[in-house]
C-alpha cells in the first residue's frame, strides 16, 4: 500500500493518475494547501520544500517527493512505463527532466501572471506565454512521427499531461497550431486510468 | 571519450565540473550562446529545447541532453558520486529534480527581473527573491547535520553549485542567514576538479 499525500493540482494529478495506470493501491491522504497544511512539521518532515505530492510506500518504508521522481520510483518497481532498452530509458529520463525544468515551471509562472498576480504585469504575461508557446511548439514536433512523447505510452505522457491538461483547458493551445498535441492530450484522457486519476483527491474547480 | 557541448553558464559549469570529478576524458564544443548557435539545425538535432549542455558519448553513442539527466547518466556509467544504497540512490534522485524544477528555474527568473529584463518590475523582483529566500533557506537546514546535501559528495552537489556558484557571486546568500550554504559552498570550490571545471569553455564574465 502507498500513502499518498496530494491536492487537485497538476503535479498531483501526474501521481494518481501513474498510481491508477500502474495498478497499485494506494490511500489517498488530502493535503489542503489554501489551509497552509503543506507548511505543517508533519508534512515537512516528509518534503522539506512544502509540495505535493509526496508518497510513503509502505511496503519499503521509502518516502519519495518531487512528483517526476515519484515517476521514476514507480517505474522502477513495477517495470511497466518504462521502455526496456537501454536508449529508450534515457530517451525517458531526459524528457522527464524537460518536464521538471521547462514545462512545470514555465506554465506555473504563466498561470501565476495571468491568474493569480494581484496587478496585470504585460511583460511578465508576454515573457511565459511566449516561451509556454515555445515549448508547445517542441512537443508539438516531437510528436510529428510518435503517438507518444517517447517510443511508447510512458511515465513522461503523464507527468506532462499533468500540466497540459490545464493548459489545454485554458485554451492555451489552440488547435490550428498544434493540433497533434490535442491529439495527443486526447489520446491520454481517453484512458480510464487517466480519467479515474484526474478526480483524485477531487476533480479540479480551474476553469 | 565524451563531446561536451557547452557555454559558460550556470548548467553548463555542472557538466564540466562532473567531468573533471568523474575523471573522464571529453572535449570541449563551445555554444556561441548570444550568436544564437544553439538555434542552428546541428544543435536542435541534438537537443530539440535549443539549451546547452549537451553530452554525446561517443563510447556508447548515446545522445544527453538536460543537465541533471547527464549527470544521472554519469553516475550510473562510472558509479561514481552516487551512495551506493538504494536509499541514498533515491535521496540524490529527488533532490537532483529538486534542483532541476526548482532551484534552477527560481533562480532563472530571478537572475532575468534583477539584470536583464529591459524594465525593473518591482512584483517579479520580489516574487523570485523571496522564493530564493525560501530555497536557500531549505538547503541551509538541509545542512545543518550533512557537509553535503545527500550524505556524501554526490551529483547533487554538483547539481546545485552550478546555480549557487552565481547566487553567492551576486551576494544573494549573505553569510549571517545562510552560514551553512556559504560553509558548503566554500567545501565544493575548493576541490580541484570544480576549480578546472568553472573555466570549461571559459570562466564567466558575470559580476
Amino acid at each position: 500500500m502507498i500513502d499518498l499525500y496530494t491536492a487537485s493540482a497538476p503535479n498531483g494529478y501526474k501521481i494518481s493518475i501513474a498510481l491508477e495506470e500502474f495498478g497499485l493501491l494506494y490511500k489517498v491522504k488530502r493535503v489542503n494547501i489554501s489551509e497552509g497544511e503543506q507548511f505543517k512539521p508533519e508534512f515537512l518532515a516528509l518534503n522539506p520544500n512544502a509540495k505535493i505530492p509526496v508518497i510513503v510506500d509502505n511496503e519499503t518504508g521509502q518516502t519519495v517527493f518531487e512528483s517526476c521522481a515519484i515517476l521514476l520510483y514507480l517505474a522502477e518497481k513495477t517495470g511497466k512505463f518504462m521502455p526496456k532498452s537501454v536508449r529508450g530509458r534515457w530517451e525517458v529520463i531526459q524528457w522527464l527532466f524537460f518536464q521538471a525544468a521547462s514545462i512545470g515551471p514555465m506554465l506555473g509562472q504563466l498561470g501565476h501572471f495571468m491568474r493569480y498576480a494581484p496587478e496585470q504585469i504585460p511583460y511578465a504575461i508576454e515573457r511565459y506565454s511566449k516561451e509556454a508557446h515555445r515549448l508547445f511548439g517542441i512537443l508539438e514536433e516531437r510528436l510529428e512521427d510518435r503517438d507518444f512523447i517517447c517510443s511508447e505510452y510512458s511515465i513522461v505522457d503523464m507527468a506532462h499531461f499533468g500540466w497540459l491538461y490545464f493548459a489545454v483547458k485554458m485554451g492555451a493551445t489552440d488547435a490550428e497550431k498544434y493540433p497533434r498535441l490535442i491529439t495527443w492530450h486526447d489520446r491520454i484522457i481517453s484512458r480510464p486510468a487517466v480519467v479515474t486519476g484526474l478526480t483524485v483527491p477531487e476533480p479540479s474547480n480551474f476553469r
